[in-house]
C-alpha cells in the first residue's frame, strides 16, 4: 500500500536541482555492426541490421555540444538515452529539444518513478495535453520533476507522442537512477534495456555477444545493474553465476520484466571470469538478447 | 510459505453471511461504444466492435430485478461481473442462475482466493465435478464460500465450465474484493480488468480513451484500485503520476499481471489532473487498452 | 540487494558432497500417453503426440543402472531431468555423461542457483567457454557446483550447448531442490515444469488431464511444489482450492512465471478432493497445461 509520500516536506539536506538537456536527433543505427553472431557463427548483413531512427541524444549545459550518454556502456552510447543521475529529494529540469528534422514527427518525455504537475507528463492526449506531449521539430519543452521518497530505484522514460509506438520501437527510451540521499554510488552502473527492434531482440540497441554491451569490472567492486524492458513482451533477465535477492527477501538468478517495468540490482563482486547475461526467453536469446560481462580479479 | 489459516477457528466477531444473486446472461455488447479512439482520431466500425456475448449480472434477492455490476464505474456495468465484495471471516454464498438462453452453453462460477469444499470449485472435469460446473441453461448452483485470513485482497471469478475460453473470451469474468475486518473502505474502488476481446485489447471490456471507463476522485480521497487480467496474455499495468508499493515495499508504478493475477493497491490522492492510466505493453496500447482517471481538486 | 553470501566461511556442520550421475539419453517420448483429452473428450493421434527427442536421465553411481528421475512423480520419470536435492552449504559434484549417439549433438548442464567457477558454468560461448559447454556424445564433465547461503530454493538446470534451444525444446531441463539445514524435509515434493513441445504445452512433457501427472497426497501432509518454467513463453500457475504467500507476504493462489524463473511453496494439507492444477493462461490450458491434484482424508 502506498501512502508512504503524502507529505514532501521541505526537501532533504544537501537536495539538489539537477538540470538536464536532452534532444531527440535522427541517427543511423546498425543492431549488429560486428555483422556476426559469436555463439552461432552466423553472419548478418547490414541490409537487415542497420535502420534510420531517432534517438535522445545528452548534451552539455545550453546546447553546447553532445556526450555521452551513459557512462559504463562499451557501445556507442545512443541507445538508451541518458542516463539520468538524482537523488531522493532532487529536483530534476530536463531540456528536451526536438530535432527530428529526418521523420519531422512530433516528440516528448514521459518519466516515471518521478512526482510532476500534468504539464510536464509528456503524454499526448487531444484536448487534455499541452505543448508536454506535442513538441514538434525544432522546438523545446522543460519538464520539471521531483524526486520523492517514493523515487529510488531505476525507472524509464519515452516518447509519449502520438508517434510513440514507433519511436519506441526506434530506441527512443532511457533510464532515471535515483539513489537515496545516503546510498553509496556505485563503482560500475550497467544500463540494460531489453527490446525487440525489427527482427532482432536487442539489449540496449544491440544483438548478439560481441555487439551487445560487454560489461566490465574488476573483483571487490560495487556492481550496479540498471534493468528495463520497452515494447510489447516480457523478458527473464540472468546473469551467470551471481545471484541477487528479489521482492520480499528471496533469493534469485533470473527475474522477469514487462514493457517498462524496471528494477535494480546491486552485488559485491566477487567472482571472477567471463559470463553471460541474457534474457532467458529461448527465443530472444536465439534473436541476440545476449551478451558478456567480463569479471577481473583485483 | 503458507500455513497462516491452518485452523479456522470460530468466525470473528462481526462476521457476517452475505448473499449474492448473479445470473449468467445474453447481451450485444459494443467494445468502442463512441466508435473512435481519441488519441489517434482513428474511427471503429459498429460491424467490428459490436458483438453477442454471455455476461454475468447482478441481482436483486430472488431474482427480483437486474442491479448495476460495479459501483464506481462510469460504463454500463455488463462487463466486468458485480464486484461481490466482503472481509476477512464471512461467509459468501452466491445463487447462480444460468439465464443463457442464446447460445444454451452451460456455464458456471469458480472463485479465486476463499475456501470451499469441491462441490463448490465450479470447474468441469468429466467423472470428477458435478453440477457446480456445468449449470445447464434454466438451473442454478448455489457456491458457498468462506474469506479465510489468507483471502484479504482481491481475486479473479470466471466461467470454468466446458465453456470456458469462448467465455472468458466473452467477458465471463468478476472481482472478488475482501477486505481484514478492521480496513477502512475506500472511498473509490476502481475494477480494472485486461482482457482481449476480438482484435482488441479492452479494460472492463471496453477499448480506447473515451470509451474505457473514466474514473473520477478527488484530492484527498482513499482510492482502490483492483486490478487482473483474464485471457492468454500478460501486461503490465501504469498509472500516470503516481506510484505504490510493490511486494516487498518497493515503489513501482507499472506491474506485471499475467492471466488470473490481481492486485489490490490503495493511496490517498493528493494529484488533481488528468492521468492515463493503461497497460503498457505497446499493442496492447494501440489496440486499446488505455483511459483517463480524472482527479479534481477538493 | 544481493550481498548475503559475500563470505563463504567453513561449511556448516554436517555439509555433506553429494555426487549424482545424469547422462544425456536418446528416448522416444509421447506427450498425450492416452491419446485422449479428459476434459473436452478430443482424440489425438500418436503421429501427433510421439517425438523422437534427448533428455536427461538420473544414473546409480558409476553409470551401474538408471535410476527413476523424480520420486513423488507418477510418469514415466524421464521429463523433466532428475530432482537434484541437497542443502545450503553442500557441495554438488554432478557426473555427466552425453549418450546422444542419435542426434550426435553435443550437450551440457547449466545450473542456476549456485556458485561455481566458470568452468562449471556449462554455457557455450566460443572462445570463451572450454568443454563444461560443448560435451561431445561418448565424453564425460563433471560439474562442481557449492549451494551457498543464497542458494535455498528451487532452480533450473538444462542444456546450455550450441544445441540449446531444439534441447529444451525436446525436454532437456530439471531441477534443484535445496533446503536450508534445518529445514524439514516435506512429505510429498511436485515437480512441476512448464513448457512448450511441438502444438502442445506440456507439464513435465505430458498435456491434458490424465496425461499429466496425477499428483497425490493426504490431509496433514507437508506439500512442497517446485515450479519452473523453460521455453519462451510466460505462465501463470494456479492451483485449485489453496492459497500460499507470495513474494512480501501476501496471500496468492496464481503466479507469474517466466522462462527459467522458479519458485517453491509450501503447505500443511487439510483439504481433501480432487483439484485441478493448471496454467492459467487460457491458450495453454486449451493446449494441455492441466492436470489433477489428488487430496485423501487421512
Amino acid at each position: 500500500m502506498a501512502g508512504v509520500a503524502t507529505v514532501i516536506a521541505a526537501p532533504p539536506a544537501g537536495a539538489a536541482t539537477r538540470e538536464f538537456w536532452v534532444a531527440a536527433v535522427p541517427v543511423t543505427w546498425n543492431m549488429v555492426p560486428n555483422q556476426f553472431d559469436a555463439i552461432t557463427g552466423t553472419r548478418h548483413d547490414p541490409a537487415q541490421t542497420v535502420l534510420g531512427t531517432v534517438v535522445y541524444r545528452r548534451f552539455a549545459r545550453g546546447w553546447h555540444h553532445a556526450l555521452p550518454n551513459t557512462p559504463d556502456s562499451g557501445n556507442q552510447n545512443l541507445i538508451p538515452g541518458p542516463l539520468l543521475r538524482a537523488r531522493v529529494g532532487d529536483k530534476l529540469v530536463v531540456h528536451f529539444k526536438n530535432l527530428d528534422f529526418a521523420r519531422r514527427d512530433s516528440h516528448s518525455m514521459h518519466f516515471h518513478g518521478v512526482r510532476y504537475r500534468p504539464s510536464s507528463d509528456g503524454a499526448f492526449v487531444p484536448g487534455v495535453s499541452g505543448g508536454d506531449g506535442d513538441v514538434k521539430p525544432g522546438r523545446t519543452w522543460t519538464y520539471r520533476l521531483t524526486a520523492g521518497r517514493d523515487a529510488a530505484g531505476v525507472w524509464p522514460y519515452h516518447d509519449h507522442s502520438r508517434a510513440m509506438h514507433e519511436s519506441i520501437d526506434g530506441g527512443m527510451y532511457g533510464m532515471l537512477s535515483i539513489l537515496e540521499r545516503t546510498d553509496p554510488l556505485p563503482d560500475r552502473e550497467f544500463v540494460v534495456v531489453f527490446a525487440s527492434m525489427g527482427d532482432f531482440q536487442t539489449i540496449d540497441g544491440r544483438a548478439f555477444v560481441g555487439d551487445t554491451p560487454v560489461f566490465r569490472a574488476r573483483v571487490g567492486q560495487l556492481i550496479q545493474w540498471d534493468v528495463m524492458a520497452m515494447g510489447s513482451e516480457h523478458h527473464t533477465f540472468h546473469v551467470h553465476g551471481h545471484r541477487w535477492l528479489g521482492p520480499g527477501g528471496a533469493p534469485r538468478d533470473t527475474q522477469t520484466v514487462g514493457p517498462a517495468e524496471s528494477f535494480r540490482i546491486r552485488w559485491r563482486e566477487r567472482e571472477p571470469g567471463t559470463w553471460l547475461y541474457h534474457c532467458h526467453v529461448e527465443d530472444h536469446m536465439e534473436a541476440g538478447m545476449i551478451g558478456t560481462y567480463n569479471v577481473s580479479r583485483r
